[in-house]
């Protein structure tokens, strides 16, 4: 990628990624250490909103993105299930 | 187990994938050849509300799930996202 | 891939992808989520017939595809098979 | 497993293993060089008869069994797809 | 584990996840859907003080623990560095 | 590859395909469903001749081979060792 | 296992070892540090006859086995094969 | 890489190396045997720290990072903890 | 494992540590956050006196050890090999 | 790689490989079947030696290697080492 078009993308990328913060849709985001890669907390209504988001990213034609859904856990939601 | 704990536990746990069939959390259901393995389409409202489903099947603590969650199809919901 | 040449291939996937569900060969398709990867319950006569059916899709040169058999679930089929 | 049993048990699986082969359902069958495990040409006119053939193995609560689904090769059914 | 046991330990193992959380320490805990594992979110000054507040768990012996540190993300810190 | 050379080595490496089937050294071939790869019985006196009928195919640049040793079965040879 | 019975098998091994050292089926033998494995480089007519020797191992049925077939190296029998 | 660049880069990877083992963020650094690949133990304050000190290599956009946490060993640091 | 005799034991596994530290055999050790388990840096003459010095360890039978061959790195040797 | 590089640097890989034959760090090389790929035991006073004859092969830029340190045998040096 062009030096020139690459600092374009990461600007678009990160004013999208800021966009979808204010939003809540992603709630936390940290560097993996070492690496141009993510470990985040997304949050949407279901999962077909979520791939939404995620291909709204300018850069997703490049990422490699796993999704690991998450429940809420019973010391915060009270519920007796294990 | 015991044969007798087992035939009730395994007719606990027919009966509780039928109630989950009726109420569509259960979507399809089949098994892998040579194994007492299924791959199952789930459906919840949440990832919470499939965890607490899942723990409800009488024979959870037997088994090893693994959830890979799904986005609707653009070919099923017509929008323009890839 | 050109963009011109892209765009008619995704057309010609995306006509292929309607026919083989017509055809019933596709029965369910979804996206995982952030990736344009699928996971698809695709149903044939032989595992010969689904080799073509999916030899088939315009963009199968692209594609990385995995095939796990499926067998028909006894709570489903009321065999007593396990 | 007492001896006696063991004895008894593959006794039992090696007669089901010669009915199968006479059935046509086991077409080729292997030993994996130094295991008690096998590599097997199976064949069925369904995933689902597949399911009932191998869990009519007396020994398959202590096998792990993988399916691998193959298709006719080109060269045998002669059709032009790759 | 004999029942009585068991709630004694996961009535001792919540507590003790209820001061790490009030600590700072725990900061996020998720479950994944269908088992009895947890994804969370951790904090403490050293990798040597997170062995000890994890080893500090009454149920440790039993768990399998996977580390993965995380760096504070760039639009958090506003550093420069990719 | 260009067209031309594509078509060219694929005729090429389907004859010798159909001279190794003649000779016996390919016993058997499928394809795996949905890619442009192969599951094959090979048999050769030794395996140093198993890799030159192995590299003398035309695409063997271009190919992942595994080979899995394979021992006769003892339901085959009657021998009694498991 | 009883310490004695231990002990009596690791000298049938030992022995069992021995002899096929001596029939040259054994070529080399190498412990992995730091653990009851091998790693050897075992000569045999056949993958059947070395699945005969693997099995005649006293240990076989505490022992994992993982066979690597190897080929002549074209700098040692001289041929043009890559 | 031209090999003019390939040199100059080089000699700046090496300064920066220099630079981070005085400042005692490196502490070993080992090779792996055949390999442009090494093993190495670094130390930061935090893993944000140590993720900038990583950014800061000149060829780590051709390196492939992975880091381990470490924590003391109770041996060394004479804490109870296991 | 009875507390007794594992406290014995794990007495003797740290006595065996520390001697092989002032031995130079351990040159460092961490533990693995979470987790009964290290990484070490090991120093001996060969493998096999490596091998023998693992092997010393009072708990080597619940031990799972993995050995990675470290190679003195060019910045430390002064050796032009990359 | 043109086709006369490539000849030239197998022929320099060919020399190289004879030589490190003769001086005895190559003990034994074979081929994997199908594969330009080789399993080879290699012997020299230290992991760094090791490292250095591996690196001086022509063609290392272009292999993947791996290396599995291995001890002499309880069998071999006698010793009462398990």
């Amino acid at each position: 990628m062009p030096a020139e078009e690459r600092t374009r993308n990461y600007a678009q990328q990160r004013a999208r990624v800021d966009e979808l913060s204010e939003l809540g849709v992603i709630d936390r985001l940290w560097r993996l250490p070492g690496q141009m890669a993510n470990v985040g907390i997304w949050s949407a209504p279901s999962t077909t909103d979520l791939h939404h988001a995620l291909m709204s990213l300018p850069l997703w034609t490049y990422m490699t993105i796993d999704v690991e859904a998450l429940a809420t856990h019973p010391t915060v939601d009270g519920r007796a299930t294990p």
